[in-house]
């Protein structure tokens, strides 16, 4: 450690700049491209600490991952309104999904993209995460089932498969959102705001694409828009 | 080739028996860990035959991966009713969907588990084809939008968002219908047929889960029933 040049700066927040530079680094370069050199570079240690601290590569983006994926759960699960009606939960759940992975586009990537890239072990440890947010989304949907009084409809089994089929196009929604290229004369990356790819996924799941081509939405307020733009609806 | 003691067959034939083969290994082994060895033994063929007709376990990774593709792609614009109603249009797509991945469970596990699990170029190759369905259903939707009328309320850009949460929904759930592990007592694997998994499909993107959770559902007849059952609905 005495061969270190650095402040003096507590072990938590070196090992979160690390962290940091890492997300930043694995997202950008690809986790083959990335190197130890960089990593240090970007967290403004020594590449001997890097290793001293996280181990290894492989250890690095372990834990990098793991970090990401705790985060992104505790966002969807903390903005849930709780004892909301069901579409109510469902949105707030969609919004901190989208306002996460949009505020954390580099976390984001990494779990999406690289982790599922390289290797069974990674692939693994992000199977794991979307298995709690499924198992998290399956009960939310028992729930809105139950609600309405529609227990022998919605079995348990095809509620399972809707929130699989709800995770998955809220996934790929969120890739869709924060990989779009430049479109604008401007210059600037235009992504769509949070709030609109959690509108889109909710007319798509909630109101159907049936409603939808007949011009009705979702929106906030619970009441669905038609095309003139009828029935108030506020957030 | 003189070496290989192998009954006068057709190379393509020959091709084809390896090329199955190989999907049936690496998505039970595992790209990794399945050998060119068991791969010449499932196909009944020498290994230095396979060499010689394949190059490496990489090519043969990768144009398995080509194959299982454009076997997808094919199923699904083949299945899609030409000249019928949006939600037709949309049901015969997934059925052909479901009813592929559930024929060919091992193609779609090397597409959606394996190719993605195991280095970019692969990831590659699989995301190609991914953007050719995601393209393919735009333009459904978005046909499905003008028809209905609402060209500027379902614009451009939401379509596209719209298409990816549908291929994003369509392969989670398909992922769900596939792996699913033995649940019954008889020891049975009890997957649902793929024309449950698209009805839950539809019932989900297009009824929409508001209605959902109401008692209605969509049925291939086009007509929405509620929850007594009221109002016919056939295939």
């Amino acid at each position: 450690m005495g061969a270190v040049k650095s402040k003096r700066v507590p072990r938590a927040v070196r090992e979160r700049q690390m962290l940091d530079a890492a997300v930043l680094t694995f997202a950008r370069r690809g986790y083959r491209a990335a190197s130890m050199d960089e990593i240090a570079e970007v967290a403004g240690v020594s590449k001997p600490l890097v290793y001293l601290y996280l181990n290894s590569k492989e250890d690095l983006f372990s834990t990098v991952i793991r970090r990401e994926s705790e985060a992104l759960v505790a966002a969807v699960t903390a903005a849930v309104e709780p004892g909301g009606t069901a579409d109510r939960q469902l949105w707030s759940g969609l919004e901190g999904f989208f306002a996460h992975t949009a505020e954390h586009p580099d976390g984001w990537a990494v779990l999406h993209q690289q982790a599922r890239t390289h290797g069974e072990p990674f692939a693994h440890q992000v199977a794991a995460m979307r298995t709690e947010i499924v198992a998290f989304v399956t009960e939310l949907l028992g729930a809105a089932a139950k609600e309405a009084g529609c227990v022998g409809e919605l079995a348990e089994r095809e509620v399972a498969g809707l929130a699989h089929a709800l995770v998955g196009a809220a996934e790929s929604l969120a890739e869709w959102a924060n990989v779009r290229t430049d479109e604008g004369a401007s210059g600037e990356r235009e992504h769509p705001s949070a709030k609109d790819t959690a509108a889109t996924m909710m007319n798509f799941a909630w109101t159907g694409l049936g409603r939808l081509t007949g011009g009705e939405r979702w929106a906030p307020g619970g009441l669905a828009v038609d095309r003139e733009g009828r029935s108030a609806a506020r957030g």
